[in-house]
């Protein structure tokens, strides 16, 4: 069957490959006639980026980029890139990229639609700023398979003052509609195409493990798991094959659409060390995930069971989960631990506390404070 | 773990067994300050019906019943609709029901806020009107486990000059918000909650079945198919069970979600038996099912595959499924047949020729015309 679809949830979803050549047309239905292309500096002076451009081109739709935002973007290029909009007089966003790449546009959307400081909508100050109408439509653009940012209404932004990656949070950054093509991330390097695939993974499992009723959410993680269980090595090895690179965005949507029900302890750690450190997010998802899975075993076992059941595995569903997870890694060569990723045991104890403070540290199966995720970090060494 | 959560996907939901309680503060955050509350006139009489009443009744809202819908439908009762809507003054609509009471209400709010007739939203003719904005806001509130029409943005409404059921489509019959309480469900009879719920498994069957590529959908769908083998028996035997109606009312929500993948010849035909006939939807899908999922074995083979292994059936897929299904109709008392739900040989024909124009016919995963439309129904008789 091929790799092609159209959905309609979480978003409007134009799923396949080939189908950023539907970008102008969707820019027109939005009423979009002068798009902001927020991205990152890296990916604007890529051929990727001038695929995108021509695919904005139609009559009717002038579109610009904004290319200043960082990898971990800032509050300060929000702020840029809001100044951008405004200079251009813009009435959309396009946000192409990564992580990066859509957190930055889809945040520079709000804040160009809704004006002041860009705080007051995140994380635990966000609640009286949600009724606030968000004016700035969005249209997301994947070219990395993990985030899922393209699906869901939040964003990870750093804020100067902490360091903190603090989350961003309101209905209107869910984009109007995505274009999910698959031949966008064909030229990630092996590493990368790793570590995205890697932070996809870490959606659907700790999106499984949140204590909560939500059997569709829980379906889709452990399809999502399954998927990248079989298609990821293949992605890592044959970066060209669009089969493994559909499976792989799919996978990625799966992900983020999942997480709606939570997150957990990896996501706070790794929020806090990409604030300290600026290590990459998915890559570093990857390194705590054995370590916070063995932490929250006491809680997590019945969904272990149905994930065990999902990838057919015998045996101990936990220990076979977690072999699973760790035959995976091998595969793709991700660092077996924090300190080989870079940490340094002298971190531990300013990431636990950070950590401690993050927006998923209280969703974790088993309540986690900083003297805890400062053992898993241990345990992680 | 308590089967209470909060989904965001398809749309805003608030899940768990007293959960009615909200629907006054809900209204207020919708600005429905004059709600009209549409259901079918067997509900309306019923103790039901003044629980929602007392839910709604809050400070700033005033809310009205219109209770001038029947079994199934039809264009007319949706006048008689919005004419009770602009008599109240009415600023949003709470549709109350099973798949009569949500289809009329989420169709009252779309004509009310559009005006004219309300056929050109009817495919095949309804593109041009995709386009006008609708303006009243609906929350759903289901008191059934089957349509799931509280989670997606069709009607099936009859055009009494037919008599034929035609789709309703536009995407402003979504709901704000729904209400899915499943302590609403435990006074159904024994014999709807069994219609009922084998509509929700046709849903999930038929979606699983449509030959496109939406992982979601399937992961969702297959997940619900194992939720009513394991609960639909339980709902039945036990009516005042909150567990099995609350995963039944879970099930339901999930086929519904899954649908936007597609749908069927079970849908087409029962459409057309419903529009000829009267005879309760759900019941005719379960009725079919069997013989329709027979006629498409080529086309669905490895879609039975990962069902089976989702259910946990041993040997040849297809067949271990259609044993499944077998059983759970007998166990719940399904008639086996559609000449034993009282349609004669000599209507075959003209039910054929209008579920061909059906639009879940086109969806079919092994074509169909009324040629094969009426071979299905010979081998269902």
């Amino acid at each position: 069957m091929p790799l092609r679809g159209d959905w309609l949830f979480p978003t409007e979803i134009r799923f396949g490959a080939g189908r950023i050549e539907e970008l102008g047309a969707l820019c027109l239905r939005f009423g979009m006639k002068r798009p902001l292309i927020v991205t990152d500096r890296g990916l604007a002076a890529t051929t990727l980026a001038e695929r995108v451009l021509t695919a904005a081109d139609v009559p009717g739709v002038a579109s610009r980029f904004f290319a200043g935002l960082q990898e971990n973007p800032t509050g300060g290029n929000v702020e840029d890139g809001v100044a951008a909009f405004r200079a251009w007089d813009a009435d959309g966003v396009i946000a192409l990229g990564g992580g990066s790449g859509l957190d930055g546009g889809k945040t520079i959307a709000l804040l160009a639609g809704c004006g002041g400081s860009l705080w007051r909508f995140a994380w635990p100050d966000h609640e009286t700023a949600q009724a606030e109408r968000a004016r700035v439509p969005i249209i997301a653009i994947p070219t990395t398979a993990g985030t899922g940012a393209e699906v869901e209404p939040s964003a990870i932004v750093t804020d100067e003052r902490g360091p903190v990656k603090r989350a961003v949070l309101h209905p209107g950054m869910l984009p109007k509609a995505v274009i999910a093509d698959p031949s966008l991330t064909v030229s990630m390097p092996r590493g990368l195409t790793a570590a995205t695939g890697m932070d996809a993974l870490s959606h659907s499992l700790e999106a499984l493990c949140v204590q909560s009723f939500h059997p569709m959410a829980d379906a889709i993680a452990a399809s999502g798991i399954a998927m990248i269980g079989r298609w990821l090595p293949v992605a890592v090895a044959e970066p060209q094959n669009l089969t493994a690179r559909g499976y792989m965005m799919a996978a990625a949507i799966m992900g983020a659409t999942a997480f709606g029900k939570g997150l957990g302890a990896m996501h706070a750690l790794s929020h806090a060390i990409g604030a300290l450190k600026g290590y990459h997010h998915g890559l570093t998802n990857a390194v705590l995930m054995p370590f916070v899975l063995a932490y929250n075993r006491p809680a997590i076992e019945s969904a272990m069971a149905e994930l065990a059941a999902t990838l057919r595995l015998e045996g101990d569903p936990f220990v076979a989960v977690q072999g699973w997870i760790l035959d995976l890694r091998r595969r793709i060569e991700i660092p077996a631990t924090v300190t080989a990723l870079g940490l340094a045991r002298a971190e531990f104890g300013r990431v636990a506390d950070l950590a401690a403070t993050d927006i998923c540290a209280g969703m974790n199966p088993v309540p986690v404070d900083a003297g805890s995720l400062r053992s898993i970090l241990d345990a992680a060494a």
